[in-house]
């Protein structure tokens, strides 16, 4: 059963063998087969769809998992963990407020395009983890809107934002970006780079003529 | 099974009997209890605990429904028809694209409270109704969603919006007050109508300092 999964950054795992590294790469594998099967429905998905996808039996896939609640929980974890890290990657960065926003929705939008499977997932088998797995991916989907948080506070504290309430204006930013997940389509005409200026100007400027 | 669920109003069916009103009656029921048990997994809840939680036998729900998919459409049914009818009550009343859209907002937010069940049901579980029943639902969504996407054209039109993007718009406004089935807890602070006027504000003028 895994109990880690490693970053593929080489660097991180000085000590892997070439087998470990086989292993990693395998779970990888199937966690991401098995975010896209579970997109189409993940109780109707069984181990057995999943090894069938893979080329692998059954018995192979608990060598890698202990269960699919497991895989579950890893489809969750490298879903927040690329959010979170691309938000770790721009605290060097220093951009405005207002243009660390639209990172983030940048970010999440992305998401849509690259990680389908996963966002449906996230957004809808949450609460069929286990209550360990889910208070640990709490932790990081908490952290990760107290950064949201903490951007716009910082813009109201420089004056570049209006006094509005930072949990409900987090929880709007969110929930424009998320939506995503139920309407975009890949094949649409505007990118998800196009949707987030679009969102990012109403967020920042709203609808209404001003004056 | 059921073919129609009539109207409350007792004036819509003057030539409903006795017996039709209480078949009427506990097929909402059934359909509303559905839909609290739903919330905690669609998957999980047997037609046998929704016979157990109404206190009929399951044979009797046969009486009233011919599957659980058909008590599925009845949730999606009666969601989607309490938002049209709103709508459609608010067209006498001749308001402004502004107030139009403060309406909508607080209409569908107010549902997050009341209609708890029922909303993640229609959110999560659409695609798992058959084809010609996802076809009546769709048609219903895509009438609401056009007439959201009207008011911001009229408001565009009358010089009160911005010339944005009416569809992408209309898809902010959507996700902002429907990702509020993912968090919005009765026992907040703020009423759903304090969150209603909080988004409204954003997404008319948006959240930056202007001048």
């Amino acid at each position: 059963m895994a109990t880690s999964m490693p970053d593929t950054n080489p660097k991180a795992r000085p000590a892997a063998t070439r087998e470990t590294e086989i292993a990693d790469d395998r779970r990888r594998q199937l966690v991401s087969t098995a975010a896209s099967l579970f997109e189409d429905g993940y109780h109707s998905t069984s181990l057995n769809d999943l090894a069938r996808a893979v080329g692998i039996s059954k018995p192979t896939i608990y060598h890698y998992f202990g269960s699919k609640e497991e895989i579950l929980f890893w489809i969750h974890e490298e879903f927040i963990d690329v959010l979170i890290s691309r938000e770790q990657e721009r605290a060097a960065l220093e951009l405005t407020p207002s243009n660390h926003l639209l990172a983030i929705m940048e970010d999440i939008l992305e998401l849509m395009a690259s990680h389908r499977g996963h966002v449906r997932t996230f957004f809808e088998h949450y609460r069929e983890l286990s209550a360990p797995r889910r208070r640990k991916i709490k932790a990081k989907r908490d952290e990760y809107e107290a950064a949201v948080r903490g951007v716009i506070a910082r813009g109201i504290e420089d004056g570049s934002f209006r006094a509005v309430d930072t949990h409900l204006a987090t929880l709007a930013l969110a929930g424009m970006c998320n939506w995503g997940y139920q309407w975009y389509s890949p094949g649409g005409t505007k990118s998800t780079h196009d949707i987030a200026q679009e969102f990012f100007s109403i967020f920042m400027h709203g609808i209404a003529e001003s004056g």
